[in-house]
């Protein structure tokens, strides 16, 4: 196998080390760099289509973050009939269906397991169990920053902008961490997730997503006298082809599995009428979590496993389906927001600088536009999804 | 895919459900069972040569609890060029090499994914993982009857025979359920997860191995007031090539995820050089699963995925790798006891029925010395890792 390997930042280096180090049937033929910086251009490119063009190079590993010139390597790889390992999400959510059909029509292969849970086994597994099983529920918590912060201020009772910067200063978050903590980046790996699950395809901005951005220590006051533990979580089920999905906090009884995911570390989950339920816990960021990831692509594909991707189908959502309690948290109480939520209070809380209300048991569209009417009113205020039981 | 299928009980009807319903490309040409009982002969037969010999079928399912026969078939059916998927774990743990052997000579494969955690994504991770990383721990709480019971033990505070008896109404124990609850079944699961890992294999006899049976509602007491949870863990490590192994209870803080992996639940976990930890979480036993495990495997035949076993290194064990705290249970206390563990206490706690020490740190191969010369005292104990961090 000769690569043409896209990108030498942080994944782009690691997947060239640890095929350096361990594989003697890869070879990396030619790395594209912004700038060579004095290094050999035997090895080093600024052209991609030096790369593109080279008939050697049967296998391409896309790792930079630019989605626009992704997009372009990936379908000219294909129409050349170069594999492509794409470590690029955002290129996966939205063309999806055009890789599959460029890599059907050419009889290569589009491979993207490092894009939801690093290099933890979730793609394939999504794969191989979909053709044994009906899955009618993904999940996770995708986002390794996002709980690497939860974590910390549950433990060490720091606020939300000082557990940012430890996130930063050990750099586990996205390129752009405002993607982490917005559950932008969670957004993006459940919906490569329901494709893969369902074989249904929901725009991002369909799917609601709330984000830890606006958490305070205040509500880990409230979180510890009710055993509660935030965790940011992605949730899809499918019935009767019916899709409903949310990315959001979601607050976990102490005492369960969900609830003890520590660290920089994901946990993947989904429902199968086989199976059953499956979880996988383990680093889902990180230089060589991903460039694991990127390697099982490879070797998958040196092995010559069939996996045939399906088209997914575009559907729109009925977040009918979802009934829960949900959980709101202001700076004060105000008319207006009790205007609000009051037909649907299931409890009050109010301390000196801290207001909660949690509500009964509601329809997720019903909380949809409670939201929408609460953001109108420019509160600051923080939302979840109120666990007593695992969110299902 | 034409698939002779050896057994009809639990796993072997769960097999054959499941390609009747789902799969058009698979098909169950024949079916060993022990006794027709009016049957159509077109499908069930009572002569498992009948089937070995019948050239349409390309591929063997084993899925009854007869060792000898069970090896029996598996080297016939391999040698006549047939694969086999073995649902029977103790041929994989006492014959593997030769399978891989026979395997290779005959073009064909060998698979048994079932054999550890049932349907979860297991076997094959260790396998694709070993490629990219050294790994240098796997682990589980690989037996989901002795997860049950404890479970129900801690959670519903009844005793160890009336939490068997539930779970034998439940049908979540192996046939022989004495295994279950000794540590064999996980020993067993510990060895085929070794093999894969790292490349090694150690006879059963060799690896110390204590269960559940003597755990009484007392300790309990003494778990509650330490925030403790029992979990029956598997675990193995290798370091310069040599190998630590052990089966035994294990006592974990309340709150990490190992205390509260539920019911009928498998944890696997492995530490690869690359990826670190993962950690796969799920039914790890029962028909449907069992069946998805099989299927696994008979997807990855037809796709034509080549993983390649190597054979496994026999090798001694050596327990001054592992060190750890440990926790011994006795209904009173006696000064042969006493004398034993002195020199090693830690902690002593007596109540009126009950007399509980726990060690400071020694060496593994210590503690097994002192738990040989308990066993001559002919006390009945209840022997257990404390783990206040998790084993490692």
């Amino acid at each position: 196998m000769q690569i043409g390997l896209m990108g030498f930042g942080t994944i782009g280096s690691g997947v060239y080390e640890l095929i350096n180090s361990k594989f003697n049937d890869i070879r990396v033929k030619k790395i594209l760099v912004r700038g060579l910086h004095g290094r050999s251009e035997n090895l080093f490119t600024t052209d991609k289509d030096e790369i593109l063009r080279d008939d050697d190079i049967d296998t391409i590993v896309i790792a930079i973050g630019d989605d626009a010139v992704s997009y372009e390597i990936a379908t000219e790889a294909l129409k050349r009939g170069k594999n492509v390992v794409s470590a690029n999400k955002e290129i996966v959510v939205n063309h999806l269906s055009e890789f599959i059909k460029l890599a059907n029509e050419n009889n290569v292969k589009f491979r993207f397991e490092s894009t939801v849970g690093a290099g933890l086994p979730w793609i394939k597994t999504l794969c191989e169990y979909g053709k044994i099983n009906n899955i009618s529920k993904v999940y996770g918590n995708f986002n390794g920053t996002s709980n690497f912060i939860l974590d910390m201020m549950k433990r060490d009772g720091i606020d939300f902008k000082e557990a940012l910067l430890k996130s930063r200063i050990l750099r586990y978050q996205e390129p752009d961490y405002f993607d982490d903590i917005t559950g932008v980046d969670s957004r993006n790996k459940l919906i490569i997730s329901m494709m893969l699950a369902f074989n249904k395809f929901v725009v991002p901005k369909d799917i609601p997503t709330y984000g830890i951005q606006n958490i305070r220590s205040l509500d880990f006051g409230f979180f510890e006298r009710h055993k509660l533990t935030p965790k940011l979580m992605s949730y899809a089920m499918i019935d009767n082809d019916k899709v409903a999905a949310i990315v959001a906090p979601t607050l976990y009884e102490q005492s369960t599995l969900r609830a003890n995911v520590r660290g920089n570390n994901n946990m993947l989950g989904m429902v199968g009428d086989v199976i059953g339920e499956v979880q996988i816990i383990g680093a889902g960021a990180g230089k060589y979590s991903a460039s694991n990831g990127v390697l099982l692509d490879l070797l998958e594909i040196i092995n010559g496993d069939d996996i045939k991707l399906t088209l997914p189908e575009r559907v729109t959502i009925d977040e009918t389906r979802i009934t829960h309690r949900f959980y709101f948290s202001f700076d004060q109480s105000s008319y207006k927001i009790e205007r609000i939520l009051l037909p649907y209070v299931h409890s009050i809380f109010e301390t000196q600088d801290s207001f909660v209300i949690t509500t009964r048991n509601i329809s997720l569209d019903t909380c949809i536009d409670l939201l929408e009417k609460i953001e109108d009113t420019d509160e600051r205020f923080f939302f979840a999804v109120y666990g007593d039981e695992e969110i299902s």
